[in-house]
């Protein structure tokens, strides 16, 4: 790089559990930043006992370990006046600190922002709720799936007369972090002018709302609600053919085009009675006689076509075409994760290349407590804990 | 405020269309960043035309609106030497510009980082492709569902034996400026410091890959491919009940609990031959049998079980159900735009909360080259264009 990582030299107090937290403090700490999971003596981030398909490294899940590699871990028992003290002297020497507890559990701690700022009146104070600190769900669980399905989300994927379809991954916890990340840096911008201090608040809800900010204007002013289409619904305000085809071999997804050109490079005689503004509101009917016309020929037949016409269509890979391609080579996104020098795992890297290079950090997760000794006489100036 | 917006001062210049670099600056606009749109004299962003459902607001449509209100419009023609001169010195006094042209033609017109930062070396330089700079899909169209499909992303989504099912709106594109505004803030937060510059660029590709960094993870440590659920699928790592489910009047969502404990509340006996550590091998079978009970009862009948144990579950909500919701309403998600003090649209806020307040700005997108005059004195000390 030019020049140091952008975070260099800033310092983070991650009392976070599970996802979204935690990645906002992963993504800090791929851009520069010291960041320190301030954990519970008994287990630490429940993240760590967090298993998917029984996949473990060492003592903690593979999940615990990809969300929070190129981390320290300080443990600390918050009920505990001595430990809270310590953890106070921590936070005077920080420039940042995050949490995703509860509304009104940091309160309790005697750590909220409030109480913190008396500290330190420069810090940079972010929290996640699942839906705000005030209202009639602000003690609900801030769980993915039900964020999803309360916020409208799940009515706008999967085909009409099926449920409603959830987004197969975490998606309100991976834009919430990514939201707590931006506040968290603009403050920071803010701060190096200023010296002022701030507090960022974000919730799993809010960022799903956000998320959906296109449809939910066409919404409030007057588009109605979203109409997903019968057949391989794609995107509910788009028009034929927008979506995923069966071919004989495969799939292909065909993005925006006039059915005009498309009937042509296919040859479809049976889309000769519609035109162009047909699109939108013939949808399902045209979308069913293409969807017909792709599973005579397999995916590499349609996409020779496609690509001599220049069309808007892609194959749909699954992750091992995906990784066995070469432009997923060329992207490098992969990067090794080591322990005492030993490669243990393999993850994705930071999406953001900074001065023409990729970020990577072989760093990987801490064990719980790993740290405590070093932080408590580096940081504290405090010997033995 | 507690002081100003963190992003005051800050001169952004939008070389950008459609949605994933006009959504980055969108965000820095909130933060308090002056956002000028460079456009073309002759139509300008195409995200201008660009209408769903036929909603216009004046000659723009209500899509363009929401993407670009708070922002102001320069119009110049790149391909013209004088108006390219102004650019250049417009340049000279920005902190940041952003672009999402295809690789290449910013080097064609001249305004390619290399160039640029020879007029200003501290400036920030952020870029947006589809697939990245190199590699053998580099030239192809960035657009959101190919790019979906090509991530294995579509694979996560829909139950198994179903067609590969994209989300229902642009996540490729929102990812990414999100991801790309991340970046600008943290390389801003270090030319504080250091007045030293940047490049960031991030592609579509890379963000869905981030994305999917816990499956993705999974697969690279021997996890192997998701496997969707065939029934109610809700995320292909979780076991039963995880899943949407409909019920005598509408959908509930249930996120992760022992089936044990479910079935107690449910009061299903066809459940009890199963035992909590069935919940993922026998999922499918345990997930028809949860679908078959649960039709026989309203959400509103199933929910007071629900929330009398402090079950995980939540009613399936459309957009209509949600906003009339009180607990929508207490987070204030919705503002109003205006033209000359008159409302002419209502839209989503930004959803990071800064010292305890919401960021509003009811200032509406610029009709094209609003600004051209006024930016051209102010900024170039220019008189006359």
């Amino acid at each position: 790089m030019r020049s140091d990582r952008p975070l260099q030299g800033v310092i983070v107090l991650e009392f976070c559990q599970y996802l979204s937290g935690p990645l906002a403090g992963l993504r800090l700490a791929d851009l520069g930043a010291r960041v320190i999971k301030i954990e519970r003596p008994d287990g630490g981030d429940a993240g760590r006992k967090l298993a998917i398909k029984d996949l473990w490294i060492d003592d903690n899940s593979l999940l615990f370990h990809t969300i929070n590699r190129n981390k320290e871990s300080f443990t600390a028992d918050l009920k505990k006046k001595e430990d809270l003290e310590l953890v106070k002297k921590l936070i005077r020497k920080a420039d940042v600190m995050t949490h995703n507890f509860r509304p009104g559990i940091m309160t309790k701690i005697g750590l909220d922002y409030n109480l913190v700022k008396e500290i330190n009146p420069s810090i940079i104070y972010g929290e996640i709720s699942g839906y705000g600190k005030e209202g009639p769900w602000k003690d609900k669980p801030g769980q993915d799936l039900l964020i999803q399905s309360l916020s409208g989300l799940a009515f706008t994927t999967g085909n009409a007369g099926s449920n409603p379809v959830p987004f197969g991954l975490a998606i309100a916890d991976m834009i919430c972090g990514n939201h707590l990340a931006q506040g968290i840096l603009a403050a920071l911008y803010r701060r190096q002018k200023t010296n002022i201090g701030a507090l960022i608040e974000v919730s799993l809800m809010e960022s799903l709302l956000d998320f959906q900010f296109e449809l939910l204007t066409t919404y409030y002013n007057g588009g109605g609600q979203p109409k997903r289409s019968r057949v391989n619904n794609g995107h509910s305000l788009l028009s034929a053919p927008y979506g995923i085809y069966k071919t004989a071999d495969g799939y292909i997804a065909l993005a925006m085009m006039p059915v005009t050109v498309l009937r042509n490079v296919i040859q479809c005689s049976s889309l000769d009675r519609f035109e162009d503004q047909d699109a939108f509101i013939k949808r399902d009917e045209i979308k069913s006689i293409i969807e017909e016309c792709f599973t005579g020929h397999t995916t590499g037949y349609w996409m020779e076509k496609f690509i001599e016409k220049d069309i808007w269509a892609m194959p749909v890979m699954n992750w091992k075409e995906l990784i066995n391609h070469d432009a997923y080579k060329k992207l490098r996104m992969e990067q090794g994760i080591e322990r005492a020098g030993e490669k243990i795992l393999t993850t994705t890297r930071c999406p953001i290349r900074f001065d023409d290079e990729i970020l990577l950090s072989a760093k990987c997760a801490p064990s719980l407590g790993e740290h405590t000794g070093v932080i408590s006489k580096e940081i504290l100036e405090y010997q033995g804990v």
